[in-house]
């Protein structure tokens, strides 16, 4: 497809907001035509990010849903959960694209959403509706997708890393242990002491042991690729850079694969993904080299001695973790070629 | 002196108060009998500072100055200015010792205190009474003093920089230019976007300019060390770390003095200094090496070629700059050896 | 015992070296005699770390082991392995206590010894006779040790975030994954692009998988603990700070065991350690708590939904994890105070 | 100008290097054909960069003046001093553009290169052809030259801060004092002890006082700005963060402007420049907005109380401070518009 296609960012105090219009203002078919922020209506996109965005001068707004419905054909998302429904309920109904960013239509089960998020499902009609933003696993989908609900950050690491082993059945499901490091950025744009420099710096920590929210999210996604109910263990910890998340993933192996077997099957599985490049076995991923990149960069160690099955993943929390992947759907759904904007 | 003091600290919610904790709780002489805090009150210094700190099982509570007065003979107030005030007033109507590490009682001149903070004085009657906490400019006065009004972070790397030249007046006092660079724990324990990981991490900016607040007492200092009124260009930075403030001041020297005659000449100054070492000629400061300690290392350079004299001094911004420097005036007013519960 | 100790230092050119100096030359009970530095040698501990230390004049020399041998009676060895029994072997000929924080003296086989260290150990007939470093298991055997090999900073946060669930048969030991995060610090202090600050500030990454040295280490202890052999998953990860480490550990239980009972049988267990606070069922471990000390902190989770337990520590990887650890190793030897310099 | 350049990159190791690829492989006007590196020959892009850059598999050679020669039309040299001038002498011969990012051909005067680099200048012909690679000084002559000497990164930044100020004879030259800050990417990809993390983090210093090797690249720059010999004080401090430069610069103001008319003055004389935004009145500069970008912000304040005025800037040191100021320099030389590529 060619063309441009009109575009509004709803939401843009945070710092997914902020990538968003990094990167949406250079997209070559984007025409960013409204930017909604209630914190900092009033500003043009260069009072708020300098020299770090294009469409300099747009003016953003503090809309409410129908007022920026009228200002674009697609909308992406950068709310809290529970405020994104608002918005996507009639946006969608005027027949508007919705890239949803939230955790609000990530979960098909209305159940899980509110034991993990402890609301009621605001709009669970239209979870059968909604595609999991994920092209790796749904490209088709997300083709004739109205509503896309892009994934959060841990489960894009950790799916990633697991999915080849899923599905070609190296693992036991019920083994997985995954541990991930995020940067301080993952916790939003927030004024709090815990955030602050002075307390995160030099320190690090494990955090929403044993129930994050990220879990059932993982659990659903890896299901899919299981057959079967997965259950995993899941640790996050903050360690301090700003952005950055490292995944390590730990299985016991179903029969003693070998090195170069597990390492053909991931180089296999994800050979045609411009976005997953799977490591040689002699190198272990690095968050830096994937810095403001949509990249994943993944790596398998079959270990013998104890007859697990390492997986690692490292990306850009606001990258694959969130703007430039919502970006990449963006661009499968419109027929874009897929990295357009994005290198 | 031997012998134990009963000693309060009032105001341990922010980082200053948190090392006088650290500090006092080690210090041999010191008994700490109450410690006040809005924040944490009811909580255990133990529960507050982990490993870090002894007298673990005190409890910290929320006291007003009639409250707290009962409790201690010498009080360290870790308070915002203008509230130092309102204890420092009634406890020094009790007979009690105050060493106050607000910036309420440094400034001589109270128009100057209204200029900078907006505010009436407070108690202007009390500024003469006060005795600047600085061992090393006012020894003698602190054996004596009630009040003793602990310099400001900026000033005493400012001013230990320069003393040797102002005295022997090395430089012309109106070409004096001063820049700071201050780790971020100066800013206090906030819950302020500005203050947060994500926006200081990898970041520097100048702020506060041309009217830091630390002006007028830098300037005060200079002026009683020069014999004449000194004015300064004065410009804090604000750089990605926790601990340390390097200072970097220029002046125009009198006269073109050698390398030789300004090192010994700063050297002979601080000779009989524990906490204010001078660096030889081939080394510059740096702040790591005074982390955690009350010393300032201070190194000064004449530059021949434009004929300006470089004075540089590095200290930690909680430690010299606050409150190792306050237990140091400790030390001095009560007569224990200068370095007891420092080193 | 009270008196003084005559003490040396041998090999103060790394970390861990200097961490020791800073603590040594404190500690009331120890005389330092001697400081061994090839790198340093002619310099004093002032020169090399400012006011951080005291002894100040003392002076490093490169001392061979013959030489050093006269100087004291108790030697810290911070060499490399290998090195470490060059200076072990005649030392303890000689009749002197040897403290070692290399690798060389902690495994019982020398088998593994070769299989991870690549060499023939040096000097397996002392195997038999060192005594393993951490007071929290091995304080009697410590009273009358002549070789104490201190332990891994690794191995000291596995282990004692493992011990009282392997002591009280609460998880399948065969399912054990641990997983720590490091400091830079614990690199050395070396000249290598890869330690460089431009390459490692907001950066991370895992390394030595699936092999790292101190495997062999952690798994023999834990079978001591367990009573049968132990296999386990270690990952190691580096990430930006320089003093600190975060161990977390999950395994299966054996039982569905509750919140409360895991929480009681680990308060129980280090009831009387002063350096392993159990921190309560609300609170998870931070480094920065225990930066510059030599606690360890540890925290229990019983996760009913997966049935696994979950297990962290926080130490700084330069005192719990090496330098402090070797000194209350000392303190146990000679019979002083445990804490004695170490709060 | 449309149509491709067929474009080497000698050099490739360091961070220079490193970041004109990531920049060179984008841009829509390049074809890369040739990349050397001595460190890294044998390596694709892709092996040495991951996905930060494109033309992934180019292969990086080791090629000497001659062998490289062929290979392109446009030379981008980012070597050390002293080896830039072996390649461009027989490049220049062979009618080749240079765009040198080294100190071999910004200085006019070969006695100041001897006085500060230690060596006879290796080519002092061509330093009367050399035209100095800032776009905002030096447009027009860039437009036909074929040696371009890219500036220094402070230079830059204090250049910039100056300009208008000199221009409009608003200070007195001879009182002018700089303070930069630098990251520590500024210091290249060393191997050196002195720029690990762990002596870096949490520390800070000035150096290279009071002789920097910049010190005569920006007097020549402003002196042809004033009209007359300028010598200034320069003073680098290296701080902890990897990108990012900061510059304070404190003059004496001829006459008491007032801030409106200094502000109107530099607005005025940045208006038409995109990569030098002069901020509002009430805003200082930051780092971290110019991050990855070829902006360099400043911002100037008149301050009455001291008769000074004060002028800061902000750029990435490897952005608008080396590579991407650069490439705007072949955007102009070669008629594209300025921006390509660079935003």
């Amino acid at each position: 497809m060619t063309g441009k296609q009109k575009v509004a960012v709803v939401g843009a105090s945070g710092y997914t907001g902020e990538e968003l219009l990094r990167v949406l203002s250079r997209h070559p078919n984007i025409e960013l035509t409204a930017v909604t922020s209630r914190q900092y209506a009033g500003k043009t996109i260069s009072q708020l990010l300098g020299p770090q965005a294009l469409s300099a001068n747009l003016v953003l707004e503090n809309l409410d849903p129908a007022a920026v419905g009228g200002k674009a054909e697609v909308f992406f998302l950068a709310l809290p959960h529970g405020v994104a429904a608002e918005y996507a309920v009639p946006l969608l109904k005027a027949g508007k694209v919705v890239i949803d960013l939230s955790a609000d239509f990530r979960l098909k089960n209305p159940a899980k959403y509110k034991e993990y998020y402890k609301e009621e499902h605001p709009a669970p009609e239209l979870l059968k509706e909604s595609v999991y933003g994920l092209p790796e696993l749904y490209r088709e989908a997300l083709k004739n997708a109205q509503l896309i609900a892009c994934p959060g950050c841990y489960p894009t690491s950790a799916i990633l890393a697991l999915a080849p082993a899923l599905r070609h059945k190296l693992i036991r499901p019920e083994t997985i242990v995954v541990n991930s490091l995020s940067g301080v950025s993952g916790a939003g744009k927030k004024a709090d002491v815990v955030y602050s420099f002075s307390e995160r710096d030099e320190n690090m920590m494990p955090y929403s042991v044993p129930k994050h929210r990220h879990i059932p999210e993982i659990e659903q996604e890896l299901s899919n690729l299981d057959g079967e109910a997965v259950a995993i263990s899941f640790t996050p910890h903050l360690v301090p850079l700003v952005r950055g998340m490292l995944t390590t993933v730990i299985a016991e192996m179903v029969h003693p694969h070998k090195q170069e077997d597990v390492q053909k099957i991931y180089e296999d599985f994800y050979r045609h993904e411009p976005f997953v490049p799977v490591l040689p076995a002699d190198q272990l991923p690095e968050t830096k080299r994937v810095q403001r990149t949509n990249a994943c960069e993944v790596a398998v160690r079959a270990d013998a001695r104890t007859g697990r099955l390492l997986m690692f993943s490292a990306q850009d929390n606001l990258g694959k973790g969130a703007a430039t992947q919502a970006v990449q759907a963006f661009n499968v759904r419109f027929g874009y070629p897929e990295a357009t904007g994005l290198i």
